[in-house]
């Protein structure tokens, strides 16, 4: 394991965090000037505040990977170029090289997505499609340097399937599925003011103490220092992003932001092999997804704009709703409300001529329906608790729970 | 050489080209929507014409190439998978994968920087820092597969400096450099209906008849094969462009083309191994640059546009003006005027209160200086065509010039 490299991508990161937080505030005219500002509406004064500042969060995290680049190499005695004659060295490792180049093309790729849909509002078919694309060179990586496409099976299984099964060209599905899936995850938990940074910041710290475990555990050395080569460079942009970006939020992150973050996730997660632990660490972006898919899917009517309420006179969130019949849904729809009604999981309003009120379904209405009205710094402060409970339980899962269901052969 | 991998890549271009030409006028309202539009000041009813489309064009190349990457290693006997184990591919060719990767993510990295100067407005020290970031990835990729920085010598040096010198560093700087001046340089030499796209589909046909000549004689088979593999997508791409930008221009290109187009040349030049014959297609380009640098760098007063003058009753172009007093200029200001007035390489004419009237140093005033008013499409034409001349003496200078100063050892 090369300490110098992680110690030279810490000190990058420092200065790429300094850097930031020195321009975040120089740039706001340039955003304003070029149209990119937005209204905060959970203020009283509903404030303009310039948005995308993904876009500089993601430039500042490519110069530093750019000029961090030859690192790891300088350290790695097979890179050593020939002293004798000053050619090119013979036994480069490409291969760990290449998988360096191809996650910031990946990453370049979705930053670049990002804000063009920022820009120019993209269609939802678009944001399905490009993370797709943006994840190809990544799954190429993955086929030329490592094709492991088998999965461990749990105990209770081998029975049935022995101790692993090779699923082939799903495997591939699986990782295209895991881009898409993280760069929308963050974007539809959100809202309400440092709530994208908030769980992105959880999320890489979470990731950073799985690969100091590993590390320390001597597991996968290789994997998971890639991994931090990545996180915290991600973690240091983030945090200087999040002093502006908190309550009350001076900038707004914008889609660029959520992609970014999402494409990050998912690089190294699918290069540094713990694709299903990363997953654990998204267990609020899941279930806010389940959640929504009755809106998302149009099985219940879904209102432009799903953000909670905000009730000037009292400064809180309440719930924001949507309205239907009944009879209006379809048959899959009315199953949907009913059993979401039975587990008390939505509010429930009737009125007199027979419409129904609920909230809308997203996990910070969810919260706002348990514990009432909430100051919106409250509501972020409380989604990142949640998220930071599902790391507990996430790194629960991975050690002592999973050394209870997966027997290591050794 | 895998001449079905280039027939592929002539496929998916083609299918781009398809793609492109029906996108680009349905997303007009897009980019009318975004604020991303601009009034063309040469017509008679100075239409709204929407801006930066170069983005659009950036992203089919990306997905071409993306779609591209396996297969010219599906054609490499190197790169088949073990089909016994189904494991990793053992003696796959990553040296030649990590070139085609990093050359990508230098070009996406610079279509990204260009999209967000057209919409951020960046100020010139980005403009050059930038694409000198984008680069560090390819310079890379170049030192560790390569890392040859022998110039050759011609015969009339040798007695001086040997058969060819090691110039080390500076051949990386070159590089660098070549790399900031092909992304500034189409951009200078712009501002009438499709010059930008007209000159770039020139400079790249002269780059795919110099690859296809040198892959006859057998010269470096696997560098002009890369080159095509980037340049017929863009080639595609662009002409579909050209179909829109063409005079009278239904949509503007913008920035980002200009660096996408100028980081693409760089790429084939610089991992193709013939920058210096590519400097040669880029002589209009380093005519005006030289010819600029007087008011570039503020020597001669420079106006905030420095495009030709349009007279709405004939529609025909004229020079636009810069106005100084010889004592207000600096001596080497004094120096400059002098010199290109003695040569009459720029209007001139002397006010009464000793005044002086010239044309603003540009390639298109040059020629509307040296041929009188002429219709936009004429002055688009007439540079299109000086740029096709530029080729054939490249050819003619690369050729049978180039044998006659520089003896091949065999």
């Amino acid at each position: 394991m090369s300490t110098t490299a992680i110690a030279i991508i810490g000190s990058i990161s420092v200065g790429a965090y300094l850097m930031t937080v020195r321009m975040i505030p120089r740039l706001r005219e340039m955003f304003i000037k070029a149209n990119l500002c937005g209204r905060d509406l959970c203020k009283k004064d509903k404030p303009q505040v310039p948005e995308s500042y993904g876009v500089i969060i993601g430039c500042v995290f490519l110069i530093s990977m750019f000029l961090f680049i030859p690192i790891p190499f300088a350290f790695d005695k097979d890179a050593a170029t020939d002293a004798v004659t000053g050619g090119k060295p013979v036994t480069f490792p490409h291969d760990k090289f290449v998988e360096l180049i191809a996650a910031l093309l990946s990453i370049c790729c979705m930053i670049f997505l990002g804000f063009a849909d920022d820009v120019l509002d993209l269609r939802w078919r678009h944001k399905l499609l490009l993370p797709t694309i943006a994840t190809l060179p990544l799954l190429m990586v993955y086929y030329v340097n490592y094709n492991s496409t088998t999965v461990m099976m749990p105990n209770f299984a081998r029975g049935l399937f022995g101790t692993s099964v090779n699923i082939g060209i799903f495997y591939y599905i699986f990782m295209g599925s895991l881009a898409v899936f993280c760069t929308n995850a963050i974007n539809i938990l959100a809202g309400i003011n440092g709530l994208e940074v908030g769980q992105s910041i959880i999320i890489a710290g979470s990731v950073l103490v799985f690969n100091l475990m590993e590390l320390s555990l001597g597991h996968q050395v290789e994997s998971h220092q890639f991994s931090l080569y990545f996180m915290i460079p991600f973690f240091a942009t983030s945090l200087a992003l999040w002093k502006f970006n908190r309550y009350p939020s001076q900038v707004f992150v914008g889609d660029t932001y959520c992609y970014f973050a999402g494409m990050s996730f998912a690089v190294v997660g699918i290069l540094g092999h713990f694709s299903k632990t990363l997953l654990l660490f998204f267990l609020p972006q899941i279930l806010n997804f389940l959640y929504s898919t009755p809106q998302l899917f149009h099985f219940v009517p879904c209102p432009r704009h799903r953000l909670p309420k905000y009730d000037a006179k009292t400064d809180l969130l309440h719930i924001s709703t949507t309205e239907f019949r009944l009879n209006e849904l379809g048959s899959l729809g009315r199953l949907m409300v009913k059993v979401l009604r039975t587990f008390r999981l939505i509010s429930w309003q009737e009125q007199p001529d027979g419409r129904i009120i609920t909230n809308n379904f997203t996990l910070i209405n969810f919260v706002l329906f348990i514990f009432g009205p909430v100051h919106e710094r409250i509501a972020t402060q409380m989604l990142m608790s949640f998220q930071l409970l599902c790391t507990l339980l996430a790194l629960f899962i991975r050690y002592p729970l999973a050394n209870y269901f997966y027997t290591l052969e050794t």
